[in-house]
């Protein structure tokens, strides 16, 4: 029997679903029939959860095809010897409308959810895949930074006492303080466990042993480290996805869709971003090991880190625009600026504020590095490089350009710094520390 | 009729005390009638409220005597134009009691709550009376700054993840969210209102009015104004008590109390030092008009500004001790540095972290006392002063020490500069900008 988290009130009714019991589970739901179409009895279904927490089925019909997600009362990689609350699909379900509200169209449409069976039926992108897969085969996707960096600004922003009533913000902060769970796997995860000999991590070993002491002896950086996990606790700025990687994140050649946002929660306003960022910057790091022709890797490399220039620059763009037209909420408002012929301060303000976004950007995204590579969870633009003695060079830079990030984040003033950083940890040849 | 605020599912048996009605409708509660002895009809009460908000009730009996206090559902200041939910004495209660788990003795103990009827009976303070009159009468404190050092330092640390248990500390932020209407207070009469022309404002006029120009037109000022509100409505650090002036505190010549949370909420771990620092430093300009002798008045000047010094060294001591002693929370946990034989990075980031909350202190204490002299609520310590042209320049000197705190609060790095700074201004002739 699955352990239960003893946190959550039990729902005696819960059962996960089979390919098998869905249709006659489900057929009855109208939406759901609808957008399938033909008697539920002849619906294809198949079960293709890859992911490390979720039953995922792709339904299909006479007229179209949907995706039902459900959450199991334990993590799915482990098992059930890590229990892990289904309400996390309720928190997925509140994170999805609101991000479609401030964001229309970049994640899955919600066709129905049922909080008892923790389970969403949702629009299901076809033929997108997960950006991971695209960037690992060497395709590019137009379009992307804008998609993103947007994505990441209205999300930032509209989310937030910026542009919120604050009953309402805060009545969003108390509801997604309940994601305590999920909270806590990045508490752990990300911000504490790479940097000491925790149970769970691992890391190419021996070739990254001395690196991997050596960050790990740094007084500086487990101190910043944590700083960042205090802003992740403590700043319920606005609405973050919660894990916004190359994993949640479905592309085609020029279609860009965010998904999976269970991990949501109220925190810093550069958290995605910067989560994002050092996705990206793995990505580049790994990729001679996927490309075998130089020049075309050096190539896509450097559409990479045009990528994150372009999110970046997006991202800012698009703050500016809501600034300037949509700050109905109770910080900074126009009556203390423009209404008083004060526009300079009103600038002022918000680039005070994107610079502090853009340095907690550095720092989240510099610890994202290090929990990839010496953690639990990693990403396979890594993990798939089979011999260790290519992989180990690779991971190393990563982690260094991660400790560069962390540790010079409140002097690094723009995003063509950081690209530079990359370029020059690909070249170093020594790779000393 | 008293309107109701919407928000607030009415409750239709509340009915505000009366000292007639008091004996008989709380004659029957056992913890009551034990503390104060004696046949209910037999209690003299006297209503005493002299605050904005509440009902305040004396209950006297044969053995003892406690306090009754009942909101009202609006603010008693303004009446029933102005509605204030009742539930602002849930959030007392919540805030009373987790004080006196926290720095046991501090607030006044709880008898009875009573959440549909809004009302608390608990400890009175007897003889105590309010800081505020002490000190305008000039007579010390003994133990001030130790007592009231460590209470916000024992609030900020215990209520905090450095010590708190992630979910439960999660769940206290989602009840105190609730608190939407007394932070509304804050974030508008506190940050806000006084840097533009709004509605409520006063200040002394003509004599400030170029003063108050020249601030309301210092676009930095107004920028840091908001960066400071926005760290109220967003850094969930700590339990914070929310209204931590010289009228929240009760003394006697050598006893130290404090009561009145009803603004708590869950904000920045130097928010109440901060507000308090504000209130000793408007009662250190405003002396002069107190004490006319000017050995006297000098004398009692230095004594107020070594209980500032006093409140911050007890503060970062007992923070000090507490970070030693009991750090069980998530944020920098014993196995990433202790454990590790990295104690200097512990203490590293100890003391990044006092310093942090020692440059946020100095900008929550300059923009209250803006707020005294130029919003809504002001202080006794001025108002009492009759005769404008005494008044208003040592208001005057409060706000551009104000402004001076909020502005340079980066670069100030002891107490004993912020006291030089008090001086300074005390000694100026000239108050030029």
């Amino acid at each position: 029997m699955a352990a239960r988290p003893q946190t959550e009130t039990p729902v005696s009714d819960y059962e996960p679903l089979t390919p098998d019991t869905l249709p006659a589970r489900l057929g009855g739901l109208a939406t759901m029939a609808d957008a399938v179409g033909g008697a539920p009895e002849t619906w294809r279904v198949a079960e293709v959860g890859d992911g490390n927490l979720n039953l995922v089925f792709i339904v299909e019909g006479s007229s179209g095809s949907v995706i039902v997600k459900q959450a199991l009362p334990y993590v799915r990689l482990v098992g059930d010897s890590w229990p892990l609350p289904l309400k996390r699909a309720w928190f997925e379900y509140n994170a999805l409308i609101r991000q479609d509200a401030v964001d229309p169209g970049v994640v899955p449409a919600v066709l129905h959810f049922d909080r008892d069976q923790a389970l969403i039926v949702m629009e299901r992108l076809h033929p997108h895949i997960i950006l991971r897969g695209q960037t690992m085969a060497g395709r590019r996707v137009a379009g992307l930074g804008q998609v993103m960096g947007r994505f990441c600004a209205r999300t930032a922003f509209r989310c937030s006492d910026l542009a919120m009533n604050p009953a309402t913000k805060k009545a969003d902060v108390a509801l997604f303080t309940g994601n305590v769970e999920l909270c806590d796997i990045t508490e752990n995860l990300v911000f504490t466990d790479p940097y000491f000999d925790a149970p769970m991590n691992r890391h190419t070993t021996p070739q990254l042993d001395g690196v991997v002491a050596d960050l790990r002896a740094d007084a500086a950086l487990k101190v910043e480290a944590q700083h960042l996990k205090r802003a992740f606790t403590a700043r319920a700025e606005t609405l973050c996805h919660g894990d916004l990687h190359a994993g949640s994140i479905m592309v085609t050649d020029d279609k860009v869709r965010v998904i999976d946002p269970e991990f949501a929660f109220y925190g810093p306003m550069g958290f995605d971003i910067g989560m994002l960022v050092g996705n990206y910057l793995m990505a580049h790091q790994a990729m001679p090991a996927h490309i075998s022709d130089a020049g075309a890797c050096a190539a896509y490399q450097d559409w990479l880190l045009d990528v994150i220039r372009e999110t970046w620059d997006a991202f800012c763009e698009e703050f500016r625009r809501l600034w300037s037209t949509e700050r109905t909420g109770i910080l900074y408002p126009a009556t203390l600026y423009e209404d008083q012929g004060h526009v300079a301060a009103s600038d002022r303000a918000r680039d005070d504020l994107l610079a502090e976004i853009f340095t907690d950007l550095l720092g989240f995204a510099g610890v994202e590095m290090h929990r990839r590579i010496l953690g639990l969870a990693h990403v396979a633009e890594f993990d798939s490089i089979e011999d260790p003695d290519i992989r180990a060079p690779l991971e190393a830079r990563s982690l260094r350009l991660g400790r560069d990030l962390v540790l010079s984040r409140r002097n690094i003033t723009t995003m063509d710094d950081v690209l530079d950083m990359a370029r020059a940890r690909t070249a170093a040849e020594g790779d000393e520390a």
